[in-house]
């Protein structure tokens, strides 16, 4: 069922930098907004990109004053949940019953330690949670030996954030206003369901026409100076949706996933997914490109991944329209071989790949000034859901060993 | 950090049998109750017996009466869930709270669908409300595109269950007398933490003393007369979680994975885990164990999954105590060249796996007239969360075909 593929090379993305400074050294990050149903429209597209120009700001912020990979992520995902343009913390989506529930989770490459919250209320930036939530992890035993939780839900993940200290935050504060009048609880016909519709039929017209409801998801990769992976996300899930619906961003190995470079594996890989999320989570979308991009050609794991684990996936089967975007990252250290030996070279891959209409990425380097952003969009022709877009660049960076 | 290994083929269950009759035709099916903290006392021993031949003639009932692999699962699991010596539906541990919140998820290996509930309270059989989740993924999209939820939990899952016509269900009644007397929430010093305790130090032995807190998780794996395999699985969690917490019960790809036999993989499997929830998330061991059993030698490739991808998994890396346990079923119909055409075989291989000081089996085939029982445990000086034992069978089942 695949129609057509796009296949472009972002190539102007493509850098051969070393940076001699140690405190500048070598760390990349890419973030998306990624709307489900699909459709960046002009006059919005200008405004995600300001989103994601702020967020790599933010992280590289962090970055440049010697944080590593699982700040730098976290920094730039608050920036994304704090927008009211994107679905995810502020301005999420409301369910069913007219409240927002969040999901968010993040992943870090090096320890592979792994937080998430499902279904959170009240708390204004849900990845700010699981990122405590990782940290807990890692400091080792509750009292009586308990392991602590990698992953809560509902109202015990909003009690467990208050008392370690993540203030709350009243649901008014986190509903933008023009959402509250254009999102009536139980009327389809006026909103845009974001995450789980193909653009087809009246329905789309309706979302495109009051478009201020078509809010997007987002995350973020990152590798940072010591060449360890991290990746995150968070979403404010499917519009009318079911109370307590759970989706990708909050599942593991679905939502996002990083694993630093090890014996059996030559790269270290960090991804991040959108879309549809019942969809993302059967077919564990993000650890599957993770895999996939221990493969030589990053480009063409990547369309098999996306072609034959996501939109012909078994696990989809009888699915016509299959939605969902990720943004992938890989980098190693090898091959330096021509190179004097004060100097660390690390060669960095990213891409992004989707079958909705459009996703908005922005993406910088150690060595930009600002970072750049993008609309990618299918080929004219093709049919979201059943056909995919594949863009990425490379680039390389350096720092001087001491 | 392998002590020693145990690798008794628990060769009594080996069958050569060929039904002759359609109604009667093959299937198979194992359970197990796990006690992750990991052991079952000779006096409690005989109980856990019984729960699991209750839930076996359930689950034979059913496939008799002409049901598939997923109506068994359920149907087994449902009586495992109601017995209140197990630690999933009634008799579930209290979280810190003092409430009962229960994870189950169940897959169809037929469809490759999933429905999943986490910290749900006030219903009596909580996989019966993933399997209705999975039902009604099956019958495709709700009104306005939108796809139907997989994964609900919370206050929001128990609307749902309530609002398809399952029965809400007063925490009281789901509470164990015997329970509410010897688990006062916040005190560790007298409860058995099932879960994620190492058998070591004074806390054990509190809970082998007091050992009706020392409840038992739960899970099932079938094989029907088509040859569709299913799995299940169900837990009140961690005693003493904190609310919201959401273990492997409720985890994909974690708690349980049924995938039929196509093109790529030649062996149907099925497998459910127990065990230390935030380790078998980590690690994903049930799809994991499903992934490894497309080998040629099932007891070295289970033996390599729990060592390699379990208690050394590189997602656990300074953990030096990793509790848990598998049952694992792979079936094929293949190799039957030499018989007459009119007759169908099916070789179905079973086997179970613990790091845990002992877990409960139970097990029964077409043929038997009822249901069989074995408490695996560890071998002696073997250290519980760093050996592991593996035991397991093989029949061969066959049906006249018409």
């Amino acid at each position: 069922n695949l129609s057509s593929y796009s296949l472009i090379i972002f190539s102007s993305a493509l850098k051969n930098l070393i940076v001699r400074n140690k405190l500048n050294a070598f760390y990349f990050l890419m973030i998306f907004t990624s709307s489900g149903a699909g459709y960046h429209s002009e006059s919005k597209a200008k405004e995600y990109k300001h989103v994601c120009k702020r967020a790599c700001q933010r992280a590289v912020d962090r970055l440049r004053a010697g944080g590593l990979a699982l700040e730098a992520v976290t920094a730039a995902l608050m920036e994304l949940e704090d927008s009211p343009f994107t679905n995810a913390g502020t301005g999420s989506n409301l369910n069913l019953s007219g409240e927002i529930e969040c999901d968010a989770s993040i992943m870090d490459g090096k320890s592979l330690n792994y937080g998430a919250v499902g279904a959170l209320s009240g708390i204004k930036n849900p990845v700010l949670v699981a990122r405590r939530l990782l940290s807990e992890t890692q400091k080792g035993k509750l009292s009586a030996g308990r392991i602590p939780p990698c992953f809560l839900v509902g109202k015990g993940a909003e009690q467990w954030a208050i008392s370690h200290g993540i203030p709350a935050c009243p649901t008014e504060k986190m509903t933008t206003s023009e959402y509250q009048t254009t999102q009536n609880p139980l009327s389809a016909s006026d909103v845009c369901l974001t995450a789980d519709l193909c653009p087809v039929g009246d329905i789309l017209v309706a979302g495109e026409e009051n478009n201020s409801a078509c809010l997007d998801t987002v995350g973020v990769v990152v590798v940072d100076r010591e060449g360890n992976v991290a990746a995150a996300v968070s979403s404010g899930g499917l519009a009318m949706k079911h109370p307590g619906r759970v989706g990708q961003a909050a599942h593991y190995g679905c939502g996002c996933w990083a694993e630093n470079a090890r014996d059996v594996s030559l790269y270290s890989t960090a991804v991040s997914t959108s879309g549809s999320g019942e969809h993302l989570i059967r077919t564990m979308l993000a650890r599957e490109c993770s895999t996939a991009m221990q493969a030589e050609n990053t480009h063409q794991a990547l369309l098999e991944a996306m072609q034959n684990k996501f939109i012909s996936s078994p696990f989809l089967a009888g699915e016509d329209c299959v939605l969902g975007g990720v943004i992938v990252l890989r980098c190693c250290t090898c091959g330096e071989a021509q190179r004097s030996e004060d100097i660390q070279a690390l060669l960095v891959e990213f891409l992004w790949s989707h079958t909705t209409e459009s996703m908005c990425v922005g993406y910088m380097s150690a060595q930009d000034s600002k970072a750049r952003t993008h609309i990618s969009r299918l080929p004219p022709g093709a049919v979201a859901g059943q056909s995919l877009a594949i863009e990425g660049g490379v680039c390389r960076l350096g720092t001087v060993s001491d």
